[in-house]
């Protein structure tokens, strides 16, 4: 088999067989396929595509390029959960306690930040002492016996997509369907949770900008997991806002805490139920319906926040912060953020929200950056609320005042105020199953 | 300027600028932009394609890279011809004679065989002693003293097009009009001609398999060299039938020497005249009708046949093979090959008839390979011809009778009989200028 054949192929609109897929799949693991050949090729799929046969062989082939996780151990059908990112995306620090407290056992490795904000990592490792370089058998001890563990990516996974994902980046051939949708479920597959549900985010904030987008990349990841024998479900939801009112990691996990009590904002506590109720639903634990009053109740009883506390305790981390969030790290400084004129908040542009935030110290400008896990931005206002001129919107943290200005500047492009009250528009999109 | 923002606005279909293509080249000459951001590009413009100015800018830069040939020593207006190749396609050695008797002098650089058959270079180092290696002052001065040069390729000629040419054929980015274009008029740029007549193939044994295919190419290219102030003519011809009756390298000098004493097969000699005429009309010795009886004129008075001669003494080759060409190497063994059945001599497929050649010895396997000078076939029917059952072909030439085999069996995938006599279709099938 000769790499220029298969690349021609595609090239011409083919199909690519099985075997074609893992000789690539195979080659770019051992370093075997120049990058050349293989950048050429990622750029025809992105112009020609792939059938649904074609990304499911590509990912099965993916996942099976490095390490398996084998979850077998834990008693119960494993849910996993995967989020395409936004920005003030806190739904894992919700849904793993909430699942957990249904007693579907959750064990769940997660990643930095890679874009403006931090990751479900960073915003964990925020919490004094938090410990998420976590042993493989020491993370399936924790989930046996608190059925809830959320620990940071080890291991050899998926090797083949770190050096796809690495040329895709040089490449510009990022934006592709069947390559986004194989990079995200081959890493789901590898980390043998039983059953998915995809959080697939839409909108200016998201990576998917259009709901076309959003549903096709939806559908070929389900198909994937249904192909591979993995129960899966996608919900697409609303990122032309952020959700819940915080974006940084102290101010995230405050806010994770917030809902958990039952006290949270509106909108990310209905993405949390809805997301939390298909997980239970795959995990057999009733309709839809019933696991959405389950969710609740778990909220309510305040059994979801305690699992929090355990995880947070099994973890090495200070569990006294859900009491009292005042013992997460704190910014020396805050500034309000004041409307410029009167009318209603249209829109705070979830892009440049993020990078405002980002500016403030609370994401990377580049992969080697710190985190300050203090800095960020609270909204005061969330879009349809009237605002005053001279109100403020939202309040920005940092540990320097002078990063202020330029996450001002940032944020001056971000808040459109209009005369008019803005349409409603619904968060939960669709559900493709 | 980033390479990955290029690759991106070409994949978007954006048009990229001078500066951009410039940037491109200029790091691809110099090894500043890697191969895998070089093939990624290649194969978005095999999608997107280039405009008119884009494929311009694109073969100014590549002329660029490297060395320029200055022709202005040699007074007049020196006009250049390039063919996009064919199976049998000796139409230098016939055409240069023609063009410098007509007192318009001719200074090529040719190349050797890239495909299955020989190249011209190969063609004249089958004459005993003839030199292809001649220093750019000798070459100068040979074309000064009788009007007519061939050597081979020397000097860093459009190195960016070697880099990019080598890469496109790995990464399956070969067939793209503007990328083809740009490739082979870079060359003629930098070889410093002032015209260009351009002899694009059309049909099974050529690069272009369609007309719509070959005449996108030569629109491109007269666009190209009209844009760099080169007066440039394509002439399309018909590749769907071997030029001529020989294939192999002493044989293809010999029906030249044939052709140039008004001998020669009516095909070839129509497209040797008629590229000729165009020639010389780039030149401004007339109208194409004026051209055709100045170059119909040389040939009957046998001054081209005597410039051949002179070019062959001045490149030390010997000259008497122009009066006995059975001075010129010839092969050991001969086998006939004959009709399978009654009929009409349908077509013989150049492509297979260029590989029953090359496995005679007259042609390269791999890019290491020797070629025998005296190997090849020579057709005895051209189709339209009457066949009968057991009448010979062609006749095969080589100096190993165990090649004879492979060659027959690719000959007989070669060769259609038909009941009923072929449409007779024309030769040169049109005119770009």
């Amino acid at each position: 088999m000769r790499m220029v054949d298969i690349i021609e192929k595609k090239r011409e609109g083919g199909r690519l067989s099985q075997e074609e897929i893992e000789f690539f799949v195979q080659g770019v693991t051992k370093g075997t396929i120049p990058d050349y050949q293989t950048s050429a090729l990622l750029m025809a799929i992105c112009f020609r595509g792939m059938d649904k046969a074609e990304t499911l062989a590509l990912t099965l082939s993916m996942a099976a390029s490095g390490d398996r996780i084998d979850l077998s151990e834990i008693p119960g059908i494993k849910v996993d959960k995967h989020s395409t990112g936004g920005v003030g995306d806190k739904t894992t620090l919700i849904l793993g306690p909430i699942v957990a407290a249904c007693g579907v056992p959750v064990a769940k490795m997660s990643g930095r930040g890679l874009g403006h904000t931090g990751g479900t990592i960073d915003k964990l490792e925020s919490i004094p002492g938090f410990r998420t370089e976590v042993e493989r058998e020491e993370f399936i001890k924790i989930v046996q016996n608190i059925g809830l563990a959320v620990v940071g990516q080890s291991g050899n996974l998926v090797p083949a997509d770190k050096k796809l994902y690495a040329l895709r980046d040089v490449t510009a051939t990022v934006r592709s369907i069947p390559l986004i949708a194989a990079s995200i479920m081959s890493k789901k597959l590898a980390a043998g949770a039983d059953a998915i549900v995809l959080d697939v985010k839409v909108g200016s904030g998201a990576f998917m900008k259009t709901l076309d987008e959003a549903r096709e990349l939806a559908r070929a990841m389900v198909d994937i997991g249904n192909g591979a024998g993995r129960k899966t479900v996608a919900v697409i939801t609303d990122m032309d806002r952020p959700l819940g009112k915080a974006v940084g990691n102290a101010l995230e996990v405050r806010e994770a805490i917030e809902v958990l009590t039952g006290k949270g904002p509106e909108d990310i506590t209905e993405v949390c139920i809805t997301l939390a109720a298909k997980m239970l639903e795959l995990a057999g634990k009733g309709d839809f319906n019933t696991c959405v009053a389950l969710a609740k109740g778990v909220v309510q009883d305040r059994i979801a926040l305690e699992k929090l506390k355990l995880m947070i305790a099994a973890q090495s981390g200070l569990a006294d912060v859900v009491e009292d969030p005042g013992l997460l790290p704190s910014a020396a400084h805050t500034k309000p953020y004041l409307a410029q004129e009167d009318g209603y908040l249209k829109a705070v542009i979830s892009d440049r929200l993020g990078v405002a935030s980002m500016l403030l110290g609370a994401g990377r400008a580049t992969k080697e950056s710190a985190i300050d896990p203090a800095a960020g931005i609270v909204l005061m206002k969330k879009p349809g609320d009237k605002v005053s001129k001279g109100e403020p919107i939202m309040v920005l943290h940092a540990n320097n005042q002078s990063l202020f200005e330029a996450s001002v500047s940032e944020l001056d492009r971000a808040v459109i105020i209009s005369k008019e009250p803005p349409e409603a528009s619904p968060l939960i999109i669709d559900i493709i199953e």
